[in-house]
């Protein structure tokens, strides 16, 4: 579940560029921590026991009827049950709930010259290194990234608002298998073009 | 593929409240006709030779950087390859690539009472019918449906804006399955709060 960070003996790091996976029993508090403030953390859940039930962006945007998630809101599954609710936000509140996680074919896209990090592959290895696998890659509740929309719905990818030590704080509303991704996307500002440790802690 | 249409020799039904899917070559093209002008029709499209690669939503906005996509884009597959190239579009050009096809779940917590038809049956329904199946419901691109968005971000589901026989095209860039479903969503505004026939050509 990853190595104890200096900045507090709970804090579990999600390695720059990496993934990590924990459990999460129904009840317990997420803490989401932007250690460095810039980097977007891609954020999975699904059911302990069944993870064909997984943290939905399309349902909760159903749900919520909005395109961001704010304290106070519960996040969905695709059987639109409660999975996770939004306790407490000290970054102004900018996340997205729209776009498709980063995939080898996305920095093919971009140019990359050979293999690149990418948040896809990063879901599958957490969760095979605790012993599990998903049948598909969810769209990813991606905290602190920040892709604001315009009247017209185009859409921007814009260097993080957050703040060194900002954090999120998400309650699970069932047992859960939480997988944060460190975003290794640097060839766009979304982590304002470089990768770099997150933490989280599990109370 | 159902049944035609008295609308023209070509025309496949999309019957009320049901799904239909049906093989498209490369470079043909599907005409979607919004018969009554006020039905939503959910679509699906899946690689004719690996249903695990599908038109995504979450994908395509990526590409796209917009919200809803209009003539002359490509939506793209959850391998950020091109599978439709927007060809044409008769209405006014609102459609959604953010909401969750409905479900069970859906209408249970609107309130109906026993079993409501819905566009994830629909799909796996329309699937089997052909002999296929998919490991996952992937996020509709919702032709016709009207669902604003606010400055800050607060969405909303309005009566389609479209007349009966206005029409979008298509062309595959792959070969592909379609997969029509016409929304039988009756307890909210989307459809006019009524399910109708829908139709489609692939020429």
């Amino acid at each position: 579940m990853g190595s104890l960070s200096p900045d507090g003996p709970d804090h579990q790091r999600v390695p720059a560029r990496r993934g990590v996976a924990a459990h999460v029993k129904h009840g317990q508090v997420v803490k989401v921590i932007n250690t460095s403030g810039k980097q977007v953390v891609d954020t999975w859940a699904f059911k302990a026991d069944d993870l064909d039930e997984w943290l939905s962006m399309e349902h909760s945007r159903v749900a919520l009827m909005k395109l961001v998630p704010a304290v106070g809101d519960t996040l969905v599954t695709n059987h639109r049950r409660p999975m996770l609710y939004f306790v407490e936000d000290t970054t102004a509140g900018i996340h997205d709930m729209l776009m498709a996680a980063c995939d080898v074919y996305r920095y093919e896209l971009l140019g990359a010259i050979g293999y690149h990090d990418n948040c896809t592959d990063n879901l599958r290895n957490a969760l095979q290194a605790i012993g599990l696998r998903s049948k598909t890659t969810p769209s990813p509740l991606n905290l602190f990234m920040n892709v604001p929309w315009a009247d017209d719905g185009k859409l921007a990818y814009v260097r993080p608002t957050s703040e060194a030590g900002q954090y999120v704080c998400l309650r699970a509303e069932m047992d859960l298998i939480v997988v944060f991704s460190a975003c290794p996307q640097d060839m766009i500002p979304v982590n304002d073009m470089r990768s770099t440790d997150a933490h989280f802690t599990i109370t």
